[in-house]
C-alpha cells in the first residue's frame, strides 16, 4: 500500500484535518502546502476539514445567549457555518499557491444523513459534484461534520468525531485508495506515550483491534469512524500533521501476516463514572427494571457488576459504568423509578477509570486474563469491575490507579520499548 | 394599505433587518420580539436577515490573510456563513419566545441567481420550502444577500444592498401584502435631517421618485431594491427598527391621489469624484474614444461636461463624474489610451458633491430649473456640472458647498417644516 503510493501511481486520496490543524490563517496555509504536496505527487486529493479551532464552542456560546435551549435544527444550521468557513478559507489558500481548489458543504458533497440533528448518521453519499471536480483536476475541499437530512432536506451535524467519519465515508463512496487522518500524534501507540514513555509506535493494525481500542478510550480515532472503515474496508492512515513520519495504517490484516504479539496495546479511559444502586430486591426482574430505566433514558452502559450482599439477605447492590456526561440524567431517571423498583439509594462515583488490554492474539492464547490480573495484583491494584470481548479484557479500577495499571500491563505483555515516543505538546485535537 | 393591516386581516408580510439590528445577542432578541409581535397580530411573517454587525468585514479580513486575491466563488462560500449564522440565531431567539421559527439559507429559500460571484442578480425565486413552512404556521427566517447559481449550483452573493433586494424579491415571489425594510431612520425625508433639521417625513412616495432618490445618493433604500419593487409592484414600508412610528410607504401613487408638491425631496451624494481630461483634440470621435475606454473598464459615469477652450483653439477639456472607488482604475485606463486619444493630461478631484431635486411635479411644471439654479446663485454656489431626467435635476458643486446647496433648495421649494426630524444617533446601517 505504502509502496504503491511511492511508485508514482496516481491514487485518489482523502485527507482529513482537524480543528487544531486550521486554528488560524497561518495553520490554514500550512495545511494548504501539505495538500498541494500530495497533489504534486500526482494524486487526486479530497480534503475533509473541521471548523477552525474554537469556532464550534464560540458559536454554541452565542446560541446559548439567545436561547436557553436552542432547537437542534437551528443549532445545526448555526454550527455548520464553522466548517463552511474553514473549507472556503483552505480552498482560497490552495488557490493562492497556484492550484485549483473548490470547497463544498456537506450537503453539496452529497452527504445524506438521518434527520437526528446533532447526532445524525450518514445513510448515503452521492458525490457527483466531487467526482466532476476531480475530473477537472481540482483539489476538492469538503466541510466535515455535516450533511443533509434525506427526509427533511435540512442541514444536519453528525456528532462528535464526525469529521473523521465524513472522511472515511467519502473515501468509501469515492473508492479512494485510502483515507489519511491527520492528528497531533504519529499514529497509534501500544499505550498513551504520556503515561508510558516507552510505548511503541504501531505501524499497522487491524480494524477489530482498532475498534476495541477506540471503544476502550484510545482517542486517536473515533469509534464510529473505525466502524465505518471496517464495514467499507477503507484503509486509514493515521498520521501527524506536524511531521512527515509514517503513521499507523488501520487496514485488513493478512492472517499469516506475521507472528502477532499476544497483546497489541493497552488502552485506558477516564471518561466514565460508576453508578451504584444500593439495596435492590434480589427478585426476578429487578435488574431488568433498572436497565430498562437506563435504556429508556438513552444512556449507554459499559461494565456491570452485581454484588449479592451476604449480611443483608434478599437484597443486592448493582453497579454499572456510563459516560460521566450522563450521570445526572441516569440518577434522575433511577430516582423517578425508585418506588417501582424498590431500591434503597443511588450513589455515583466519577473517581474511576478503565484499563483494557487488546489483541487478536488472545483468541488463540489462553492465560491472558491470568497474566493481566497477576500484573495488577503485583502492583497492588484492586479490580472493581471486569468486562471482556473476544479480543479485549477491561477492568474498572480507582482513578488514581489508572496510570500504574497501564504501565504494569504494558510491561507484563512485553510491549515496552527502550526509545521514548514523540509527543507533540499542547496540540490536543 | 396601512388601514387593512390594522383591521386584523391576516396578511403575508416580509420583514428585513440589517446588520446593525442584529449586532449582538441582545439586539437579536429585540428583533425576535418585534417579529413575534407581527405574528401575534395574526400575520404570516417571513424575515430576511443580514449578517451580524461586522461579520462580513471580519470574514473578508480572514480571507485576505490566507490569500492576496481570494477567488470570488470561495469568498462567497465564506461570506454566506455570516447570514446563515444570524438567521439560525434569530430562529432560536424566536423559538425561545415560544413561537415556531425555521431558518433557511438563500439556496434553501429558492433564491436562484446568475453565477456572477460577489454581484449576482436574482433570476428567479422558487419558494416551495418557505410556503410549506408558512402553511405549518412557522415564522420563516431567510439569510439575505445570498442565493445559488442557476448554472453552477454554487452559492453566490448578491452585492451591496442585496438583503433589501432579497426581501423585495421574496415578497414578490410569495405574493406578500408588503415588504417592511427596517433601518435606523423613520423612513424617507425631504432631505437628510442631519443637514436640514427641518426636513419633513414623507409618509408615501412613488417608485419613480424613490428610484431617482436612491440614484441621487439617498441611502435609505438601495437602488436595485427599488428597481425590483417597482418592476414587481411590491409595496415597501421603510421604517425604523428603533421605534414604532409609521415609516415611508414606497408604492404606486394614484394620479389624482393629492395635489403633488412641485418637488418631493432634495438628495445629495458625496461618493463621486470628478475626472477631467485636459487638452483633448476637438475632432470627431475624441469624446467617443474616451467614453469607450471608460466603458471597457466597466466604470459607470454619471455627469459629463465638455468645455471648448477659446484661448486654445482645436482642443477641449472633458470632465465626468464616477464613483470615488473607481478613480484609480479610470485614470489608469485613460493613461494607457493617452497616446491613442491624444490628450494632454488627466486630473481627478474628489472634492465634489452632487445635489438633486426630485419630484414628479416637475413633469407638468416648467420653471423648476430656474428656481433651483436661482436659489443656488443667491447662496453664492457655483454649478460645475448638470444632469437631468424627467423628474430630477442634479448639479455638481464643490464638496464644501453641498450642505448649503441642500438647505437652499429645500427652502426654495417650500419643504421646510417647523418641527425637527428625529435622528437616531450612531446607528449607521
Amino acid at each position: 500500500m505504502i509502496e504503491r503510493a511511492k511508485q508514482g501511481v496516481k491514487l485518489r486520496i482523502v485527507q482529513k484535518f482537524g480543528g487544531s490543524s486550521v486554528a488560524d490563517a497561518e495553520s490554514i496555509k500550512r495545511v494548504a502546502r501539505r495538500v498541494v504536496n500530495t497533489k504534486q505527487e500526482g494524486h487526486e486529493v479530497v480534503v475533509v476539514i473541521s471548523a477552525m479551532g474554537d469556532t464550534t464552542d464560540e458559536l454554541t456560546d452565542l446560541a446559548l445567549q439567545v436561547s436557553k435551549d436552542p432547537r437542534p435544527r437551528e443549532l445545526d444550521m448555526l454550527l455548520t457555518a464553522g466548517e463552511r468557513m474553514s473549507a472556503a478559507l483552505l480552498a482560497m489558500a490552495i488557490n493562492d499557491l497556484g492550484f485549483d481548489a473548490r470547497s463544498f458543504t456537506g450537503s453539496q458533497a452529497g452527504v445524506i444523513t438521518t434527520e437526528a440533528h446533532g447526532d445524525a448518521r450518514i445513510i448515503d453519499i452521492t458525490p457527483g459534484r466531487i467526482t466532476s471536480a476531480l475530473e477537472d483536476e481540482d483539489i476538492v475541499i469538503v466541510a466535515g461534520f455535516q450533511g443533509v437530512s434525506q427526509t427533511t432536506k435540512d442541514v444536519t451535524t453528525l456528532g462528535r468525531g464526525a469529521s473523521d467519519t465524513t472522511a472515511v465515508a467519502l473515501a468509501a463512496a469515492l473508492k479512494a485508495h485510502h483515507c489519511e487522518i491527520y492528528t497531533d500524534v504519529d499514529g497509534v501507540f501500544t499505550a498513551d506515550p504520556r503515561i508510558v514513555p516507552g510505548a511503541r509506535h504501531i505501524p499497522e493494525i487491524g480494524y477489530e483491534e482498532m475498534l476495541e481500542m477506540a471503544a476502550s478510550g484510545a482517542k486517536v480515532l473515533h469509534l464510529r469512524c473505525v466502524e465505518y472503515a471496517r464495514r467499507e474496508r477503507v484503509p486509514v492512515h493515521v498520521r501527524s500533521s506536524f511531521s512527515d513520519k509514517p503513521g499507523t495504517w488501520v487496514m485488513d490484516q493478512k492472517e499469516d501476516h506475521m507472528e502477532k504479539p499476544l497483546i497489541s496495546a493497552v488502552a485506558h479511559d477516564r471518561s466514565e463514572a460508576k453508578i451504584t444502586i444500593v439495596g435492590v430486591p434480589d427478585t426476578v426482574g429487578s435488574a431488568a427494571a433498572i436497565f430498562d430505566t437506563i435504556a429508556e433514558a438513552d444512556i449507554n452502559i459499559d461494565m456491570i457488576v452485581q454484588n449479592v450482599s451476604t449480611d443483608r439477605p434478599g437484597v443486592t447492590d448493582i453497579s454499572f459504568t456510563c459516560p460521566q456526561a450522563n450521570v445526572a440524567q441516569a440518577v434522575e431517571a433511577l430516582e423517578e423509578a425508585k418506588e417501582k423498583i424498590g431500591f434503597t439509594k443511588v450513589v455515583s462515583n466519577e473517581e474511576i477509570g478503565k484499563v483494557s488490554v487488546i489483541g487478536v492474539g488472545m483468541r488463540t492464547h489462553p492465560g491472558v486474563t491470568a497474566k493481566f490480573f497477576g500484573a495488577l495484583a503485583a502492583a497492588g491494584i484492586n479490580i472493581e469491575m471486569i468486562s471482556t470481548s473476544e479480543i479485549r479484557i477491561s477492568v474498572g479500577v480507582a482513578a488514581k490507579d489508572v496510570d500504574r495499571a497501564v504501565r504494569a500491563a504494558h510491561t507484563a505483555f512485553g510491549l515496552d520499548s527502550d526509545e521514548e515516543a514523540t509527543v507533540y505538546a499542547g496540540t490536543g485535537r
